[in-house]
């Protein structure tokens, strides 16, 4: 190890003291990869970073942040994709990445306990011989963080039957912004006496406090899976078909939707699975359960598919095609790199039936702005994620980009949707919060934030715009 | 019509300016009916009882409250079981039973738009030729309201797979305690981006506002449903097949179980179906689903139950048996009357696992008191529902019921349990809140409160301690 010159600052130094001085980072070249999460056009340093390892040391480096009127944030694996774990204010980051065990796996009570820097795919491996799994699967599973996904209340392909994270969260441990430890949930038991918190502090975008455990629901692995791939030459009838399939009363577990642009890239890029390049929309649809009534369920897909004139549907041979389809669709974000030099996803959702209107929508939207937008999305759930492909070497580019992605999301508020399915708000969609909050419903949630956060030291101005501090950001955000 | 005279009281008169002269009840001999819901054993008078017929007059009726420092509270039907729309402090009852109509019925998005007054079995009539239902079916849905069930989070026989009313509010209309309106959910959308309001407000059993407007999904009637009736000698092979049920990864619908005592009950009420009167338990089992997988799933449920020595095990030969069997089941709490003067239900939830141990520990409680204790629950999620029998004529035993029921309670706490799962703390719980949260998590939640109900107006002195207070009204209640 290279020799570390002691920090002077006093702060630096107390902090060290509880977390040890191995485990802080407060030079500027270290503290460099730390200025931004997975939304990258918001950059800001810390002012340290630290790693605790429990519990007590969580609690004793807010409290100290707390005591000493320092601003802190929370920080899981960093792919947060709309800049929640930024540190807008030269934030303490209080990493949580060495505190990743699996505490415990309840298969009777179908349950299972993890600290929150445990990563997301690493709770299925671990229960998989059981028969078990965890549902949420967001497409960056394999390294996102469990405590991370609560924050954002991630969701993933299989949520349109399973639910998103917050329907799979039995119990939390937080520390709230005074350094105060709290426990939620009993016993992974639904339906507390009392308000619901558990609820209120899943998808709090890490404003509220810190969660330091987890009890997590898991279950138990569907006996049969089938997945079909189903190509229109008409995005209308992909659209039409996503419709019928779910008034059929058909719950899939997953059913996606590409259209051309983004097949050019998944197809550019490492999984390509030999998409044809000509259609215009592709369905990814899967369903799981009990394997008597799979065949028929598969059936009926392919009859509307066949109704809806589609071009051509198959159904995966083996669990190794089955993979190769998903392993394409979920690096399909990634691939956007082999298209384009730079990428903007954003995160819509509306009511499905709005599906072929909001499409068309956004054609126009990419037309207008010149800059071509690739869809990948949740289609069954109506939670859409149209990526802005831009070059930010071009000057003028990244704030087009911006704007297209901002009116993508109006497009969404129009229909009555809104602005954020899965990624968050963060600092990304803090004006277009307005887009379907007003100032007294924004100022009922800013309330309660104010009674856990009254200092107001927890990852300051993210979520909610704060007028004067937003405007600030934002200014501060062209400069960088 | 009978001639009214009008009140000298200016509030009585301001009052039925804003809903009307026919729409305010005052006299002593009108209120009566208003002193008590379903928990009959404490009794208030109100003030009044104001019957609104829109959101408007809930806002005046409530600014006027608001601005003349009078406490007031909502009711549906009354039908709650723990206390919550008792007139502790001599409220201004604000009656939502004009507020009944289905407002739309939206299929293609499967949602649907009631007022509060909407009974919660009437929706699933309205919708039920489309082929849709309304999930969650408390067994009180014939007549209780869904406002009503907004504020308990009500649960039913089908929640262990369709989850309780939370899992189904897709947007509300709620009137502040100051008499603002707000509106929650946008269109139906899951994951709204800032702080679950619409979750907190879900299960507030009134105290953060009155709904007046509620968005609900409805789901497609499953292709096929199958009930199983399956009698056991032992208790024990009772508890031990519902964990095998659940184990072998089935998701029944329903997953019922009464005792000797309970059976006794139904078999001696309105709708006897015969069970054998010398078996320790029964179970009653409802798979649903697509039609080609149910015979497998009931195959394998016919073989848990021979696996651990079931007496008899019979499926429903058609819908007229079935829904035999249900009557039967849902009508159990009344039918305790039938072998019983009174009778107290209690509502508390258990890991599935400590089934057997929490119902031993029921029978040593109940040999303790000297009382029977009846038990009908849903044991799929592990929530019990003692009811306790007793004469209160007989003095003394009123009090003795209330502490068997808070022992039974205590049992469930004990084992990492929880004091309520779908009837509410209302008056009734506030005490045991303590066995389950301590002062920082109940300062927690009573900050919350504050925010949105700052002069304390609505609904005071329910669901959670307030130690002068509570002492206060226990006293009282033992004088009535």
């Amino acid at each position: 190890m290279r020799f570390k010159r002691k920090s002077k600052d006093p702060h630096i130094q107390n902090l060290a003291a509880i977390v040890g001085e191995r485990h802080i980072l407060y030079k500027k070249e270290d503290l460099l990869a730390y200025d931004c999460d997975g939304f990258t056009i918001h950059r800001h340093l810390p002012k340290a970073v630290v790693f605790p390892q429990n519990t007590a040391e969580v609690a004793r480096a807010v409290k100290y942040c707390h005591d000493h009127d320092l601003p802190f944030l929370a920080r899981g694996a960093g792919t947060g994709l709309s800049g929640g774990a930024v540190p807008l204010n030269g934030e303490v980051i209080i990493s949580l990445v060495r505190m990743k065990r699996l505490l415990s796996v309840d298969v009777e009570n179908r349950q299972a306990v993890v600290e929150p820097g445990f990563v997301n795919l690493k709770l299925t491996h671990a229960v998989s011989d059981q028969g078990y799994y965890y549902a949420p699967d967001p497409s960056s599973q394999y390294c996102c963080t469990i405590g991370g996904n609560v924050a954002e209340n991630a969701g993933g392909a299989h949520c349109l039957k399973y639910g998103v994270t917050t329907n799979h969260i039995l119990g939390l441990e937080v520390v709230l912004p005074n350094g105060d430890v709290i426990a939620l949930g009993q016993n992974g038991i639904p339906d507390e006496p009392g308000y619901d918190l558990l609820g209120l502090l899943t998808g709090s975008e890490g404003t509220l406090g810190i969660v330091t455990k987890i009890t997590v629901r898991i279950l138990k692995e569907p006996e049969a899976k089938k997945t079909v791939l189903a190509y229109f030459d008409n995005v209308a009838d992909g659209s039409q078909a996503v419709s019928d399939i779910v008034s059929a009363g058909i719950v899939p577990a997953a059913l996606e939707m590409m259209d051309q642009v983004a097949i050019e890239g998944v197809e550019a890029a490492a999984f390509p699975v030999g998409h044809p390049k000509d259609i215009e929309a592709l369905l990814l649809i899967e369903v799981d359960g009990i394997a008597a009534g799979i065949e028929e369920q598969v059936q009926e897909i392919l009859e509307v598919c066949q109704k809806r004139q589609v071009r051509e549907v198959k159904v995966a041979q083996d669990e190794q095609e089955r993979a190769r389809w998903w392993a394409n669709r979920k690096t399909g974000f990634g691939a956007m790199g082999a298209i384009s030099p730079d990428y903007l996803v954003q995160d819509g959702v509306i009511p499905r039936s709005k599906l072929p209107e909001v499409l068309q929508k956004i054609n126009e939207i990419s037309e207008a702005y010149g800059l071509r937008i690739a869809n990948i999305f949740h289609a069954g759930d109506g939670n859409l994620h149209p990526l802005v492909l831009f070059d930010a070497r071009k000057p003028g580019e990244t704030e087009k980009a911006l704007k297209a992605g901002s009116a993508c999301l109006q497009a969404c508020a129009d229909v009555g949707g809104t602005i954020t399915g899965e990624h968050g708000v963060g600092i990304e969609k803090v004006d277009e919060m307005r887009m379907v909050f007003n100032e007294e419903e924004i100022n009922a949630q800013t309330d309660i934030r104010d009674v856990f956060n009254p200092k107001g030291l927890l990852n300051a101005g993210k979520l909610f715009p704060t007028p004067g501090r937003c405007a600030e950001v934002k200014q501060e955000a062209k400069s960088v």
